[in-house]
């Protein structure tokens, strides 16, 4: 008797698309192919995460949680949305987001699943495959994923520490051509920690204005802001340049599992008409954000008590003043100070430790010896600098910090004094 | 004083990208350019929303409310999740999916925003552009829609009405290259209603076989089917054609807005080794479903009553069997008898009916005589049959066959016996 054919052998494998390979997320790459082990005698505090909810130390008021529960109750919002999101919903946003400065209607509004998926949207309806973004860096690592996935060239302009994290203009505008796209621009900013004042937001809407360029403004953490500053939109600053704003429910109602994002449309100079009728389309791909979380977005926006707000801001506050005291007087470490939203950059003196590579080479080392564990910001394209988040419980601060110049004064060579903070 | 310069006017148009360009959904498109305009004499009937809970007659169990608020209540599960999903809830769906024929693990789950994006996640990591897909006609307009935003050609194979909307398998076969990367299957099938057999199924998977060629399986009407038929995923009856199955709450569970779905990697074969990087790595745009609904799916999946599947489908199905008395006894009218899903297709004798061009034409006049509103199946790619939803109020299903019939026997001329049901 023939033995069977075995057809399994007669299969190649099937190879993944031009998308799928260019879809890359540098902090997983990154982060994958580091040594994290903590040193067993001291237990880890995680300075890398950048989901406030994960420490159970932010809870979210009632207000919220029971908006969601009564349209679950009600029974009435199981069934598809519109693919840009209910009306009453884009109302919402529409109320909350809209200024004396820059007045907004549900028109001017599209959901999205987070807002990641607005990025997304703004990102492939303003750019075509050839074309280029300009991004920040340091910046979310999430603009050049996105933006490679989708063919598109992505460069970066500088942001300067040195003048807390503002934009490097000449540098910026350096980097423009007639393929330019969009710019995106994100204050209070991830991983900086910085808030541009209406000053600075001038100049870059001028840049933007001289040559033409609309702007993606990643706005998810709008109003998060420490008491020092004041947050100004890039909308209600602009006078001629549209932008697309992108926001959500995820920072500042601290919900990020939730996956509530909007675009709101700010079209300055009536540039915009054809990207409405684009996005219009793009969001028939994702259908828009789950109907419950919809549905309850008007209580959601005007229910949630203001002290919920400065509540939480006031926690983030105290730690962003606590970190940056005792990170300043650590020998070569350069800690940048932080106007808002829920991070630090901290700059490392590679050159004068002994046997530390770069911040990557650093931070790994501060897991194994100290386990405090800090994200390397090569991942935000920004090496020997790392980034801490705010969010932590306040009582691991101090620990923490401890830990870090515990590993600092055994390890730093230099002259602290030579190596200010700014 | 010299005028402000208006620089307002300087800023032309900024064009939407080719992908915009390119996002058609042909629904809206030939539906927004029909005159639906009813009669003001008869209250409007419906048959035309897909979406089964837009009646309010096909109620949710507690069961699944209850979950998703003792989540909510837990304060739990509010955060990021990893972009593929939870682990628990990636298990309960692989509990769910697995069968004795195709047994799957919780490493072969992707969660997705609803069946949608499983089905772009699925269409994106196997074509690159330049390639092509092939999608059945009539079919549903998604397919289409996702495959041409990305790029990548849309190829359609005939489904066969007078064979219960089975596959033209020499069709099929005609339409694939070197350059086909997959082949959508929907069975049971929005808009046929039909369901394949297994036998049916061992054909197509031949054909796929033979050309080496991956399936994306369009499940999401899975056990879906009436009384009279059995049903068998694509899965359960692959030995060697490695399949991506595509499903969700959306359609069993009667929750479409809640936009929850999955993908469940078949590896027959062992082909599909790069396909599963590619889907993690795209899971990283979308960033997954909602978290409340995910962290719920657990008790949703184990603890949905079994009466509840049951009443639906015995709903429907009565549905089914009215409607399709009803309209074979209408002239000039030719019903599929539906198997399953929530669909049934009627062929229109359109030569036979006075001023009637096509289906759009005929459901746009049976609109404004009887306020009775069908799909045409042009929106399908299929003219000449419109489509019929079954999900709608039992007590409105007489007086809607009663008012087509009235309009058929106003327009048509043809020999009735000469156009005989299926
Ligand atoms: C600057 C910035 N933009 C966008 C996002 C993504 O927000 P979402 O979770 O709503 O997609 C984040 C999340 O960390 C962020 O830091
Ligand atoms: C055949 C088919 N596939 C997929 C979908 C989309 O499902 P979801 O709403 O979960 O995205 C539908 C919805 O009508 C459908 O009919």
């Amino acid at each position: 008797m023939e033995p069977q054919v075995k057809r399994l052998k007669t299969w190649h494998a099937v190879p993944m698309s031009e998308m799928a390979r260019n879809t890359f997320n540098p902090i997983r790459s990154i982060v994958d192919g580091m040594k994290i082990t903590p040193n067993p005698k001291k237990p880890m505090i995680a300075l890398s995460i950048g989901d406030p909810t994960v420490f159970g130390n932010l809870p979210i008021p009632e207000e919220i949680d029971e908006a969601v529960i009564d349209k679950i109750r009600s029974h009435k919002y199981n069934g598809y949305n519109p693919s840009i999101g209910y009306e009453e919903a884009r109302q919402a946003v529409a109320d909350y987001t809209s200024s004396h400065d820059a007045p907004v209607t549900s028109k001017d509004v599209i959901l999205t699943n987070g807002c990641s998926s607005a990025l997304d949207l703004c990102i492939t309806v303003l750019a075509s495959r050839g074309q280029n973004i300009l991004i920040p860096r340091p910046g979310f690592s999430i603009y050049k994923t996105l933006g490679e996935s989708l063919g598109i060239q992505v460069r970066f302009y500088d942001l300067l520490p040195e003048k807390s994290w503002e934009v490097d203009l000449k540098h910026m505008e350096s980097q423009m051509d007639e393929n330019t796209a969009a710019v995106i621009v994100n204050s209070p900013s991830n991983p900086c920690g910085s808030v541009y004042s209406r000053q600075h937001i001038e100049e870059i809407l001028e840049v933007l204005e001289r040559n033409r360029i609309p702007m993606i403004a990643d706005d998810i953490y709008e109003h998060f802001v420490f008491s020092e500053n004041k947050y100004h939109s890039m909308a209600s600053v602009s006078k001629t340049v549209p932008i697309l704003s992108c926001s959500g429910l995820t920072k500042r109602f601290l919900v990020p599992g939730w996956r509530m994002g909007w675009i709101v449309v700010h079209d300055r100079s009536n540039a915009f008409h054809e990207i409405r009728i684009g996005l219009n389309s793009l969001s028939q791909r994702i259908l828009g954000p789950n109907s419950l979380v919809q549905s309850a977005l008007n209580d959601i926006l005007k229910n949630t008590p203001q002290s919920f707000y400065a509540e939480t801001l006031e926690y983030i506050e105290d730690n962003a003043k606590l970190f940056y005291k005792l990170i300043s007087e650590i020998p070569g470490l350069k800690p940048v100070k932080p106007q808002g939203a829920m991070y630090m950059m901290v700059g490392i003196d590679t050159e004068n430790f002994t046997n530390i590579k770069d911040d990557v080479d650093f931070t790994e080392k501060l897991v194994s010896e100290q386990s405090v564990f800090c994200l390397p910001a090569k991942c935000f394209q920004y090496p020997n600098f790392f980034r801490i988040v705010l969010t932590i419980p306040k009582e691991k601060v101090e620990t923490a910090c401890e830990r870090i110049k515990e590993f600092c004064d055994l390890h730093y060579n230099g002259d602290s004094r030579s190596y200010i903070s700014c």
